[in-house]
């Protein structure tokens, strides 16, 4: 790292998006024609075969790998080539991103460079997936930073500026200029809430609100959906599932009046099971990760407390866990409703099938999940949680909960393609002699 | 790792001793004669010049390192060797660990394979470091496991069966017999407070103490004492550093009666700074590693909690990092007492000259760190929140708090001598192309 | 290598070209427009600049590297793009091709591979590169092979059939049919005729002249002119600087009546002086490299032979050598004529002034060397003896004896600047942490 | 290796002695008792299983490897611990030296590190393996080096004081004084002759022979068997096997009269097949390795010469080749006689039913091999090539020809036990992980 030149550069932190992970696919991609232009990107695109074929079409552009950044690339590339200026303005950099916007569906944040000119921002235009600007003063002048959460701008002593609106681009040029503009036709502000549920850290400040205080308001809510359903429960002890809990499971036992306690102990060493492949692994891992102090359990009524359930795997074992240290009753909440459907706006989720409450009651899950109580927060209550502070969001794409893709073109049809390329491509990871590649982001 | 056969072994997660870390130093060392014997331990000898100079002039033994790993190995081979057995018994084991208790001087846990026959285990006569062991049945019959704290045998499987008394011995051979022997003159129990304070995991059983429940007494201990000496406080919120102190500052908030709150949100990248080596390395970290939500300091009196208080460097960067968060006023507290001397029992601390509260009052401290009111823990109150639950232990080590170590043979000369030998070794260290080796024990 | 999967593919040795070494420069080289394309060559363009120019300003095409080799990929890229097929046919490749001699100017071997098409191969319009292709027959039908010099066929079961023409293409479809075609509007037959003094292995037949017929040959002119111009010689034994002069002095000595002795041992370990960078390591090494066998040289008159003498520092060394070894008169022979100017068609050797012979007369290099006699070759011999076997060549690319570059773009200020860009290069590599590449072709 | 520090230290170029070739038997071996010492050797132990319990029984000393140098070192190291002195002179050492001699059969040529106090070299009492020592002039004063072949010596700047004799030790005190020793009871020499055949360096000189001229002396014998056997012969070129085989083919070719010529040219790249694990790898990689020039095969009658012939493998191959080639007839000489026993003195050789020559007449190996005519060295002549210099020599170990091992202690059961062994870890290695080490030393 520390051998690199240059005053301008992007990166990004590998992430296995939809039916891809290897090597050949780790971001940014690069086309050298025009100006040569390095991408990277958040999101997954949802027309991405069309686009493929398209840009082989117009372009010849050949794609080497199934990753939509390439694709993403190559249409970004082709729009700004078809302007066929010896040095590309703003304002061609930018009629790039309208022309993106205008072939790409799905949700994407975007960083490329284009070499000798500038870096461009640009985040799609039902802003599903985040992305801000900051900058910090320096003996030089004025630096920028886009990035993904406002915690990465911290680390590195820059301050936020702000959120990029839906479909809006900044750019930015190699002699420190800075312009932003609208690229968008039909802007509409609908921000995936499942970054507030768990992605984000809690620090980070995206669109305009606190995840952390978000994460207040989750517990809130969820103490009131308890205190309402279950007035006279006899919940002894609050235990969050550490970490991404911790924060709404501390506000639901203030709010119940019942002591929280930290029942569950975290093996560093070992990844998040969200994202590591194959359920044998995923199963094995949880009781390698987590350890139970058996004095907050022992004879007690216990209130378990996780951020969501997905595929139920690991909340299954935590409950087992919990009765093995002797608790009376476990009961079982999550800080967000029931998730149902399949995400295709670019977080690394399981296909319905996999999901536990995929076509399944609360009881029904509840009884699979070995629960003596299951309660989920209802969706009304998290867009409020999210979306009623300070700053107020209406829309958000809550398809992981309600089945309602924003972008508008995903039907039955595509979810089963992906699910039969995640399917096809898991089989040929098990086989790859790659290493596995854990990745948190709590 | 998988290609290793064989149904024995020893390992060991490799920590810098006093003076030591390059890669020549890694253990388990190994000795061919008598009958290819490796050994690994946790502790440090406080007479390891002497016993270097002995084992050569005795058996003509070279040793290669400065690792008191190898004296301590070579003193147990001599032991054995004594013997003169082509086949030794459990009694010539046990009686080579006599040998080593009557000859070295310190704190060690140790585990030594001796090829062929079988693995011993030992704890020095006053209990200094922890050791336990335990079994797990197996289609195979009873497999047996020996570890510094239980909860690596809960991770594997293994039950715990006990902790080694001061001075015990623990011999499983070959054929999975187990043996046990108190192998010590005077055996005495009075082991190393500091492991309840900072360095064991809380989910750990150590000499039959529940970790989690003597931190939980820490925190009791510390609010009484707040109420005792500030009565009319105006704490708004407490809030951990994280992760140790969690435990202990939850309990402390229930006891005072305020809200209690993670302010601080840990960035999973960075390494504990406690064991990096270098001051400005640890200066620099702190803020790459932690970071403030806003919304838990603004217009507030903060109490910021942590397990202890080594250099003063985290801390003091802490609190004014709440200052900057906009905190009104930022008080400290340390679960432990003022660390005013050395380690000289193979923890890893800073020589008595780098220790913030060296010489100094609790006030003067206070000053330097730049906090509004600095309260430490008595020393009482901690030996009863570690030593007075179910079961009762009189007797540690406290050295590092009242400067009284209990081999008896550590004097100022002594402690003037490993200080100089940390700043040698330090240097060769900066040098030294090797890679940082990042140690987390929580 | 047995990981990759299809059945078409190119490779290349990485060689050092003119001025660069990187590993950013290992070929192939890539461009995903159109098709996705991959290319490797040997030589070297003389009119870089001029394309890099071109390149970008037709195509905004960026090229990231100095490498020729990625300005050739793209200016074919480019020519194949603007036949604008969706597939491209024969037709298309080799008008490709024609384009790309239109406009480059040096000596260039390629292969390229289209993506989904085919492979093609072409030389430049004087044929300086050697180029050839050959097939073998399997049970799934014709393989063909095209590569630089016939001995790569040979080891992988390939049979020769013969070099491509000056300025023509090879082009094989992936359904395995071949086509030929004359792409250049004036092609001359010129090649590189040290590829037969040096570079090429002695088994090779290259533009149908076998390289080793054309070494005894040249073995046989020199001891012509050793006859004419010391009838009265007083050589005792004859012996050769191994590896690549062994041909040539045998047969010479032959010719003399003289005895041939190998009185020189390699180390095999030892990489080839000639291409290891900078001037002190290429100083000690030939003494770490060969060994001098006294019985053959104590008291006698040796005639030493060298396929060339370039730098002259290696001559230099082992002169003194023999001298060490007590040889009575040290005379010294170069089976090519003195070599006067540098090499631009891509053969890394070094600039004018680092040249021994640059400039100056037999005498002087006779004295700088420090041997009592040196024989070079006359270039009429030389060009005699490699044009003059059973296939005629009349004209040769002689530039570095003769500085008559072939393609006529050569001129002072051209030679200027390369050697201006090698000692930058050279500065840039002593800093850089890369490994030598050691490079042998005998 | 730049980064070592000190002044002495000894090393090993690693080979796969009888039955081993895993990294963890990579010399040197250390054991730390007494004082320390480091030793690695060139040879073979054939009472190895013997001295394994030995040392066990009487010192508890525990062998970790397969390797007889580990057991060399541990019998080393208890006849220099039974001296039991704080500080060893030259009287301990070599009273060491002696008692190896003692207790050790086989051939071995040793350099040992004591830790402190000095390096030293000895040889078995039958001068099976060389051994030389030599010295050079410095600023700092005179410093030694001991090595197998005087040409390690030449490379480094040293210069050949003298071999040692069978039995006699060499030791350099730290202080850099230099003693030698007779520390055998009943010397012999008789050096292994097949280190003049095939595995010394040509330019060696090896117990005041010149394995060059040695070499010569074995082409002129074999030259005047050939002219006594075939006074009409018919051979119209003599090519060598390269590399080895070249001395004495070039001299044989002078007194045939016969014209020398260089017809098959080795590619580089590829190892020895000498010692290439696996006969399947050793078939393919002999085409792979050399290639034919047809010119000097095409209608001639071609006597092919290689130093020995061990399996026959390369032989037969090479013999279709140079049919292949063209050539009319083909016949083939060995400078050597007929090996058919193995080497159990360390030199990495074929078990008995692996050589073409065991037990089968020269013209059934000719059959074997396919050759027109074979020729075969004659043992006393082969005696005489090399013993009879200047410096004579009487006596060798011929035992790879004669089968009479001069230790005496050879018989058919030991055979047998090493034969088994060797297919026992043919085995292993197969499975192994390890990659291949490919052996020079020519």
């Amino acid at each position: 790292m520390q051998r690199l030149v240059g005053k301008v550069g992007i990166g990004h932190v590998r992430y296995p998006t939809a039916g891809s992970s290897s090597s050949a696919e780790a971001q940014p991609f690069y086309v050298n024609s025009p100006y040569g232009i390095t991408l990277a990107h958040n999101g997954n695109l949802t027309n991405v075969e069309q686009l493929s074929r398209e840009i082989y079409e117009s372009d010849l552009r050949h794609v080497n790998t199934n990753s939509d950044s390439e694709v993403l690339l190559n249409v970004f590339a082709h729009e700004l080539a078809v302007r066929n200026k010896l040095q590309p303005t703003e304002e061609d950099v930018f009629a790039a991103v309208a022309g993106v916007h205008a072939r790409c569906v799905g949700g994407y944040a975007v960083v490329a460079m284009i070499t000798g000119y500038g870096i461009v921002g640009f985040r799609d235009p039902n802003a599903i997936r985040p992305i801000v600007y900051g900058q910090r003063h320096t003996e030089n002048g004025v630096e920028y930073m886009i990035a993904s959460e406002s915690v990465a701008l911290d680390v590195l002593g820059f301050t936020l500026i702000r959120d990029l609106a839906p479909g809006e681009a900044v750019y930015i040029t190699e002699e420190g200029k800075l312009f932003t503009r609208q690229c968008a036709a039909n802007p509409k502000y609908a921000p995936c809430i499942f970054e507030h549920v768990y992605l984000a850290r809690p620090d980070s400040i995206m669109d305009g609100i606190s995840v952390y205080k978000a994460r207040l308001r989750m517990g809130e809510k969820l103490a009131e959906k308890i205190l309402r359903e279950r007035p006279d429960h006899d919940i002894d002890v609050v235990i969050p599932i550490p970490d991404t809990s911790r924060t709404s499971a501390l506000e639901l036992a203030n709010r119940l009046g019942v002591k929280f306690r930290e029942g569950f102990v975290k093996n560093r060493y070992i990844g998040r099971t969200f994202i590591m492949p194959g359920q044998a692994a995923r199963k094995k891992s949880v009781r390698q990760k987590l350890n139970a102090i058996e004095l907050e359990f022992r004879g007690k009524n216990v209130m378990l407390v996780d951020d969501s359930i997905v595929r139920g795997t690991t909340s299954k074992q935590i409950i087992q866990m919990a009765r093995e240290a002797g608790a009376k009753k476990v009961y079982f909440c999550s800080a967000a409703p029931a998730v149902r459907y399949p995400n295709v706006y670019g977080i690394d989720m399981p296909s319905a099938h996999e999901l536990i409450a995929h076509d399944r009651s609360t009881e029904e899950v509840a009884e699979l999940l070995g629960t003596d109580w299951l309660g989920y927060q209802d969706l009304p209550d998290l867009i409020d949680a999210v979306g009623g502070g300070k700053i107020k969001i209406e829309h958000f794409d809550c398809a992981v909960f309600d089945g309602n893709y924003v972008t508008g073109d995903v039907n039955e049809a595509y979810l089963n393609k992906i699910e039969q390329a995640r399917n096809d491509a898991s089989k040929v990871k098990a086989q790859a002699v790659s290493a596995i590649i854990d990745l948190y982001n709590d």
